[in-house]
């Protein structure tokens, strides 16, 4: 019942899954990590995500030595040292930091060792609430918040220091309505991505475009839209104006995998309705996994109980 | 001889000294925090520190209801349960976050509420190592990094999210020499701070110029130099032109209170010797307090296990 | 019972209040401005609007060759044409435009001359709606539009080109609540101003802070603020952070003269009451012209009739 | 004889082609607009036209219900109503606005609803003394007036808010010689576009570039040279040095279809001569819409009486 | 008759007043200098010249060896080694380069050694063909070149490398009219300086303004201004429209000390006359070195022979 | 045995290789320039060298008639004037000035004529001491000096003002190791050149990308890799991280045609040894011109005196 964790190389209870204040993870933000989910208790693209994180660690020069192998060993093992009742689909974190910062040790002036941590824990809870998404599509909202420039802080290394995110989140759960999710521009006013989720738009010829890789998360939901369905998508500087005129949009993200935008900053996209394209790729991709991916998290959504959005802030 | 934490109203034990990997302060690096120092057992400038810690609070909306005077009696209470021989100068960082994410907790569908900590630990364990820059000055040096712009994460809230400091130090320890500390530029190539410490010049007439207070944490020591000293001095854009025809400059914070300057990129600053006001500074300060504050650190070096500084990086 | 209008030396009916599709101001946007007020029917600060508009007009190299007396003369003239019913407050409006392109002619390639309007309205129709604000205040909103730099089009131009301003207005109308303005931020976060007003704030030393006058319309106002109460007032570079630890705010308009913000992006600013400095302000201000401000806006606030006001939009 | 335009659909005569001071067209340069022109009496891509009307319509959130099948019908009507002797080109210039602010009606606190207005006049007036400009070209110069970047005031959406336009052609207009138009820069240093025109180079290769679609107005003639004549042309990043080291150059607007730029800043393009590719196009040109475009012009020109051009301010 | 230099040292003839190709000087444009001028042969501020220069060399991190003093000897012993009839008024330019790259040599791989020389010349030589600007005034041009910001070159450090000024001096004489002198904007669209001249304005109120010290060359005969006159002058960030509403402007340099700017971009500043505030501190100056600087230089004009200013190229 | 240079059509002794401190070229670094090498003595590439010397010559306005084929038979006649012995390879620089600037002249007031000259040196100089390179690699190390924009600078125009690349070579030779090259980021971060050479890199799946062409010199060397070897290349936006995550990377430059890098920042690229593709592209390259590139450097290595590297400095 209780369940479990993985911490350099040891299965433990989940109540150590904690971080000590004076890792460089909390005084800097210097830890890069990675969110998966299942499919049916398979984890969906785990290599690809255990590649982006080696280059978040090499980027950041975190000392590390274990195999893209190992860390997927570790990942089932870990994965396996749970079962999540009614529904079971898994949702991994995998968390690496440089350490405790050796000015707060008394024993010894050095780094005290990388610390790398798998948790896991039921996707249900990610996506609860999120199941009339699916019908109502959301309203994506520019707020005056920008994203920072991949100069002063490389949105393709997921690292722990956003706070800038968070912060878009606060500034648009003040406008009105409840289905309103951030879409953050850049310095130029270039579209980038939302607080956890990239973008695409779908043009009047039925082009799909989405921002350029240089300036977002390169999300793994992202590239499965452009390699294993074999669509054309062009990275573009996507505007306020091209999002206006277009016919269609969405977001893509690891838990809910895609979710349609019907307005953006309450004004209708195309006719306000779900889009075809995004339905057409939700069916595909319910049928590759195996996972009718909107029902099981419809069906999630009746049973949850109620609460505010994690967008909503006081 | 354990030494205690204060959490949320209770004493604990330092093992406790932990935060949750699903805790917002992970997720977003979204907590706030100070870090003091004593005197002689006294906590210097608590209640400025207090202040700030308020204001950085407001500022991310994070809910909280503790006064500044509950707070200061938490400080003195966590103070009064350590004690560390044979100096017993304790160093407190007071961390403030949002809570438990929603959507990663089972039970219900809200933030689990503010989490606020004070911990306690040795003074000498941050300036361990630093006793000969007293004598030797540090060479800032100017890393390609730049610092995150006010408008985008403003430095004035002191917050978690900095991984692009963390980032200049890395890049600044490949830098020729072991004095070596980065001097961050913004956008526009003016001064900032350091990764850790404000920034000062003493021009030729002898005036002293800081970078102004918009970009850059507003320091409490760096305000003590202001309105203590009754000193004038200046808000200014500072360039590396302006440092290279500086008669001397320094960095203040917190643990050190002052170091000097000595040159930049590697060029001497003046006469590459430690400054005539750094020394008149140092020493009143050093009286207004009580301590002799090189002394104290100097003295604590003799001792100290040796070990690469902070600033290296493989 | 119509009203009249001055335009080009000729004192016509109001129906005339008219440009042609083919003006500059129309083709461009190529117009200048100024909209004043009377207290018991007196203009106020007449000259100054005036000096401005010439500032203006000698900007945009509109040929013009009235002086200001032969300008203050016109608006007496249509001022003293008018007479409106219960209340007798007037609003002047003068636009100056370079007149009809020579390219929508037939008769000659020239320009067909500048051409000179004054119209006059009621007061009451401005400000009704907004007598409920002096009480509760405003919550000033800082929309992702930013505003247009200076170097670009300069805001102490008071020209007719502000489209940016009115899609302010309209992002801003989505925000929850029925007291939102909007506050525009530059292109590197700093506050500049609202869609037809000034901001201060007061900080907690009590010292009264506006953005700099570069940035910015250099409202009549917000000068009267700084010379005839004498009050130190410091342009400075205003961030949202400065907001957040200010004691009060306010903006600061012709019709209204001055209104209290109290809270922004929906957080309180101090005690999130209207502020002493403002109370003390709008006195005083009430006592040199002999209207008592906030009462006559609001007896003239219940007799209006419903309806949305200016800042919303479907 | 007399002109007429349509008005909300009703026939009016010329005079009536005007808009109230309290419009938002006037007060905010909150007006959409499009302007056409005629080979043979026939509206060229007048669809087209009235498409990119409903994209800044609903861009700039006007209120609208007209289809476009109804916007091309009241074209129709217009055009019908007026007759040009000698020549018989019509140009269209259809204007859309939110109509007269709330705040200048007394009856009502509301919008008093979109005006919609189409006026119709010979092109020959627009297009006359340009004909010289057909045999001896354009020198293109580069004012120091930037281009507003498309994420402050989007040059896509075609609004009466373009002051900025009329800036630059008054600081060109003090360059020495007759032929000078503006090309604007924008804040990178890229070419943009004329105060009213498209810009094409024809490269040292013969390939065809212009500057991308994000910056600039998406101009009816412009798309006609991609789709019409099936051309590859590449969307880029110009800069003064391509200009310099091109072959040709030209640009492109709706009353003139294209006009050679022979030189820039005063130095030649090329051999200084009209291009190869350019009259290549033009003749293509001329047979698809069966009228000569230049010797219509320049037959114009003859008899047009003498005058400053619209470029040339005092 | 023949003139002389000095070099490393040595008096050697005019003809030796030459660099080789391979130094590092014509390299990068690696060679920072100043240019004097004498009154009634005593060199003007001969020590803050040379004080500059240091800095530069500072900055620059060219290996140099000379005092302050022994510099000053060299300049005194060249210019007596030379005699300019009839007016014997002396300008020295100053030259320190870093010397030969040692890849362009085959004897040793190291730097050849730092290269210094001075060089003397007439005044006359460099004012000539300006005697009228004393009177009708210059017209400044703002040209679409910007200046480069201080962050990527240093305008401070007076370098060779510094062919952006010499493309706006090209641009600018494109421009209609003879009087006609480049003042470049920054990137934010502020007045920065000529190209080789500092700017002043005197507002409205009558204080002096001149752009802020951050950006611009740091002129000597700016500070001048500042310091022997005890006129209390603000470092501002002035704009067009600043300039356009000034009561007058002018320029000042070493070689002719102060010259009028009477228009900005054609448009009258003031009245378009000389102003008093100039006239003033003219005659001031004039007394102060016991020359009529303006009587001097226009006398010298009338004996000139006539030829293209400077500032007009082909 | 002494070297001869050619100017104005003449040959003459190396020792005339001078340019008077009063020409242009040092007055503003106002002299464009090529550097070639040759492979047995034939020269490389040429024609190509001399058409960017004629459009840098063009964008610089510097009065010129010679053709392309005279510039040729000048660096034949200046080629065939010189022998070195033993290897006989010829690098030739052709500067190209605009002249002693009209006020530092007493007898005309006109340009004295634009200078052309070519020199001719051997070309092991400024190879020597890079043949360890070829195995080694270098460390690409991005300093704090930005590259100056194309819109303020075009780097595409080969100019002798470019102080802000000796400052970045300045600043890299700070950092620890000897195998450090400067690699400058533009104001976004992206990468644009090396101070003197081109950068490459081969991505994950074995692509080609270099920066994009508008922001940098575009390289002999660099255009010789697309088309002469048929390589797809694709011009990019590169960041950092696209380098550390690339599989090799190499510099190109027309005296050592390509190096390799093997780091960044100190951090390996792929495995951190010389890749496949480099050694593919060099070997090619040797074929082509029938020189061992890499053998040839390295023999030369052996002979040549030991001292500092070009890019050490105090």
């Amino acid at each position: 019942m209780g369940r479990f964790i993985w911490q350099n190389g040891k299965i433990l209870p989940e109540s150590e899954a904690v971080i000590s204040v004076y890792d460089s993870a909390l005084m800097f933000g210097d830890m890069v990590f990675e969110m998966t989910r299942s499919f049916n208790r398979k984890q969906f693209k785990l290599r690809e995500h255990i590649e982006r994180l080696i280059r978040s660690i090499m980027y950041t020069r975190i000392p590390f030595d274990m195999s893209i192998d190992d860390l997927e060993i570790a990942c089932d093992d870990i994965q396996n040292s749970n079962q999540f009742e009614p529904d079971d689909e898994h949702r991994l974190m995998i968390n690496v930091s440089r350490g405790t910062l050796p000015m707060y040790s008394e024993t010894e002036r050095a780094w005290n060792g990388t610390n790398i941590m798998i948790t896991d824990f039921p996707l249900r809870w990610t996506v609860a609430g999120m199941g009339q998404l699916f019908d109502n599509g959301i309203n994506a909202v520019t707020p005056s918040q920008r994203a920072i420039p991949a100069s002063l802080l490389d949105p393709r290394v997921k690292s722990r220091s956003r706070m800038h995110l968070q912060m878009a989140n606060i500034e648009v759960s003040g406008y009105e309505g409840n289905n309103n999710w951030p879409l953050l521009l850049d310095e130029h006013g270039y579209v980038t991505e939302g607080t956890g989720a990239n973008f695409f738009i779908v043009d009047k010829c039925g082009a799909l475009l989405t921002p350029h890789s240089k300036n977002i998360l390169n999300g793994i939901s992202r590239e499965f839209i452009f390699s294993d369905f074999s669509t054309l998508t062009l990275g573009d500087d996507i505007t306020l104006y091209d999002i206006h005129n277009a016919k269609e949009a969405f977001f893509t993200a690891t838990p809910f995998c895609m979710l349609p935008v019907t307005s953006i900053n309450g004004v209708k996209i195309g006719d306000g309705k779900v889009g075809e394209k995004y339905n057409y790729f939700l069916n595909e991709w319910s049928k590759m996994v195996g996972v009718d991916i909107k029902g099981q998290i419809q069906a999630w959504d009746k049973g949850a109980k109620k609460g505010p959005s994690a967008y909503k802030f006081k």
